[in-house]
């Protein structure tokens, strides 16, 4: 009887352990293909157990296919305990081409010294989670379930969740963009959007103009298509304009690709008017701009900053790109591209080749809180929050570090460029033997020699006592590197 | 007072109505920057509304940078009623390049004809949805929340989420696949997983071999991306072994990608035998294959039938590519890539490259649904469910339609060849006045001369009643083409 070796425990269910006890009788040879099982009845007999818990593990098994029941005669096993392989092997890695090589190569995931538990860390510019409103966040999500139920298991439309769409397109009116002959196409955050115009729209060899240091997924996006990034010098007030003619008429671009809100790495925002004099060199040399609309919501001053594409008008010239998610629930993975509704047809076409449609769960729960107000309110708490730590932030930094500049006016980080020439990656190897960690500025140019003395501090998720102490490491190290340089 | 024509509704919250009035004074020019706001006291006196109501909306309004208050001073408009516009345009269309306009061109989606309400639509091969068990999702649903919360809005993991990843290597387990030195990749559905390994590993001009006919968004894919396709004939037990290995030796391929369990759109399953000798052919050119794992779920009868995977050991020829997605909550757009774990290393590179990650509200979901037990219940029932309605299906084309031969054992589709080269575009054309529509065969074929006399019927969300009927309108209509030719 193969089932006089079984003993039933209790922390699972019967049906389960006979289940099991089968499979391994096959594994082990015990149960050769052909071979009867005992009945049902015998089974739960000789087991003493119910015998609906053998009949469950029996239907389960034939429905896998692995034992047979034939009416009146009995129950078999219907696959043998051997199954034949033919290995053979292909070297992946040698196949890999540019495309996939380059994401890997700059996967900064990969490449950057890893945060590691206790650790004081800078790295990131993500939102402190402790002040998602969770409730609120939970009721959306159940609101979208009660209303929506199974539409959000069926297909859904590639362009996005249609009420989600309607909001977006409010939402830019409010920052007065005009709407006309524009629309949008819902993404999986920003990096989808800036991957799916990039991929769409440029050919191997293309030049992007961007600001200088730019953001590095941006970055690392563009040179995986083989083009070629022109970064343009910045001062305090965003884009050098003489710069920026000279590139534009150098180089015939393809487009621009610009973050003129809370710069990443530099935190600098770009006022309104320096903001029309760059639109109006692009518009001059008739060259597109791809906008980051990168933390906007954190924005806030005696006069609204409208975005770059508020400018457009009836115009298409300015692509938007918009991400709630980078002050508000990272993990939801939405953003849109706004922009000429010819184009965004085509780019709906590009989506739906690559993943059909993002999540409508996320996209209906997020719509929904949106909508209830909550997110209105969390933005107000949020304000305060970080112009806290970021006053706390620079306080720090002129009492422990020595620096040339510091850029950022809020937001979720600032930028730091060293004097001496201290190297920032010496730098960072000291502090992580001191648990400090902070992202080296050199992975946000174009050209690796450059942004070699500089830092982006990201603040959003240190505790104050943590920025405190942080800070003062860094402070610290930077006293033993220029104490070195001098012996 | 810019008050004095706002008359409260009570359809609104008092604090909308007061702000959009306020933008509305604006807009208009009644409101002009730097004007005095009258106070929030004044306001609710003369509104005879709740201070309350109007302190929200002039924080409102200030948090958008609308209006600002100088403390004891007053509240004041702060932006201009005109805002300034320097319209340019880009023709867009004009530059999107070889991929953007393949991807727009192939989008079936736009170029084939529309399913309108009220239609009898073969053309769908997705699940019916009235059999999802939306209570067992719903439970799901609250379990993952509960027990991940804030987890599921905070960035996850390019690869996916843990415990779903662990859930499908002990499912590749059962399916008898060897899992050393192999890893998962979570993606947004079979497409995402598709197009992160072709964009990765090939090269325009690259030959894939795929069987004739095969999944048109594949198809897409593959010519999106530059690819030359290679079809190889099937038979009615699957791929050709003959012209099989003449395409193997005469083209060098980079990859072979079939689907043998209900092949795309013929529904033919490869049995076993058939399958090892197509391995070994692969094998014997080192070739890998990518193995698309289409509705293995649906497979029943007495033996089961492995996946190719599972012939390949600890070798790492073959990709597989799972989603459970085919059969249940198409909506979700969770599927996975099985393969080499250095390869998988790449692809986690390259999908964090193109959004981060997928869904974890999506894939913790799913994940406890699967665990829950709720998946094999489900895939219980709709077993019987699509094997009834597939019957009828079968007898419905005996009595109406003049084939050549039909293919499909189950699944959610059936395929036919009609006799008399009947074009079954023009039947569609037919078909489609009587309100009937079903998925012309062409668009499974790269040359387009090919199956023009073939069409594709999905039957999982057709009522019993719509199958006797749809499938009458068809025969009629082939009737009339008929009578046609012959005169």
């Amino acid at each position: 009887m193969i089932f006089s070796n079984l003993i039933i425990n209790k922390n699972e269910p019967i049906y389960i352990q006979i289940e099991t006890h089968i499979k391994q009788g096959i594994k082990s040879g015990e149960l050769k293909k052909d071979s009867k099982l005992p009945s049902t009845r015998e089974v739960s007999k000789f087991l003493n157990i119910s015998r609906n818990s053998v009949i469950s593990a029996y239907e389960e098994l034939e429905s896998r296919g692995i034992i047979v029941t034939k009416r009146g005669i009995g129950t078999f096993i219907s696959i043998e305990s051997e199954h034949e392989r033919y290995e053979y092997n292909v070297d992946f890695i040698e196949r890999v081409n540019n495309y996939g090589n380059t994401l890997r190569e700059l996967d900064i995931t990969k490449s950057e010294l890893p945060y590691k538990k206790g650790m004081i860390s800078f790295k990131s510019i993500s939102p402190e989670s402790h002040l998602f409103n969770l409730d609120d966040f939970k009721r959306s999500l159940l609101d979208a379930w009660t209303f929506e139920e199974a539409n959000l298991l069926n297909y859904g439309y590639a362009k996005g969740y249609k009420p989600l769409i309607a909001y977006f397109f409010d939402y830019m009116k409010e920052k007065r963009v005009t709407t006309a002959n524009k629309d949008i196409l819902i993404t999986n955050g920003f990096t989808e959007a800036f991957d799916i115009i990039i991929s769409s729209l440029t050919t191997k060899g293309d030049v992007i103009l961007c600001e200088e240091p730019t953001h590095n997924t941006a970055l690392k996006i563009m040179k995986a298509y083989g083009l070629q990034v022109v970064q343009v010098k910045m001062d305090k007030e965003g884009l050098d304009l003489n710069s920026l003619e000279d590139a534009l008429d150098k180089y015939n671009p393809k487009f621009g690709y610009l973050i003129p809100s809370y710069n990443n790495p530099t935190g600098i925002v770009t006022k309104t008017e320096r903001r029309k004099e760059i639109y109006k060199l692009f518009r001059k040399y008739s060259v597109p701009i791809i906008e980051d609309g990168f933390n906007e919501e954190l924005l806030y001053s005696s006069s609204p900053i409208d975005p770059i594409a508020s400018l457009c008008g009836n115009g298409n010239g300015v692509i938007y790109i918009g991400s709630l998610s980078k002050i508000l629930f990272p993990g939801l993975r939405i953003g849109w591209i706004f922009g000429d509704e010819k184009l965004i047809d085509v780019l709906e076409s590009v989506k739906r080749g690559r993943n059909i449609h993002s999540s409508f769960l996320d996209q209906s729960a997020f719509c929904y809180y949106l909508k209830s107000g909550a997110f209105s309110r969390y933005v107000k708490n949020v304000r305060k929050y970080y112009r806290d730590k970021y006053n706390l932030v620079i306080d720090m930094i002129h009492k422990y570090i020595p620096y040339e500049y510091i850029t950022g006016e809020g937001g979720l980080h600032v930028f730091i460029k060293l004097t001496d020439n201290i190297d920032a990656r010496e730098l960072l190897d000291l502090c992580y033997k001191d648990n400090v960690i902070f992202m080296p500025g050199d992975i946000f140019y174009e050209n690796k020699l450059k942004g070699t003395d500089t830092f982006r501090i990201g603040f959003g998720r240190v505790s104050d006592e943590d920025i405190k102490n942080g800070i003062k490491i860094i402070g610290d190290n930077i006293k033993r590197l220029v104490k070195n340089q001098n012996t």
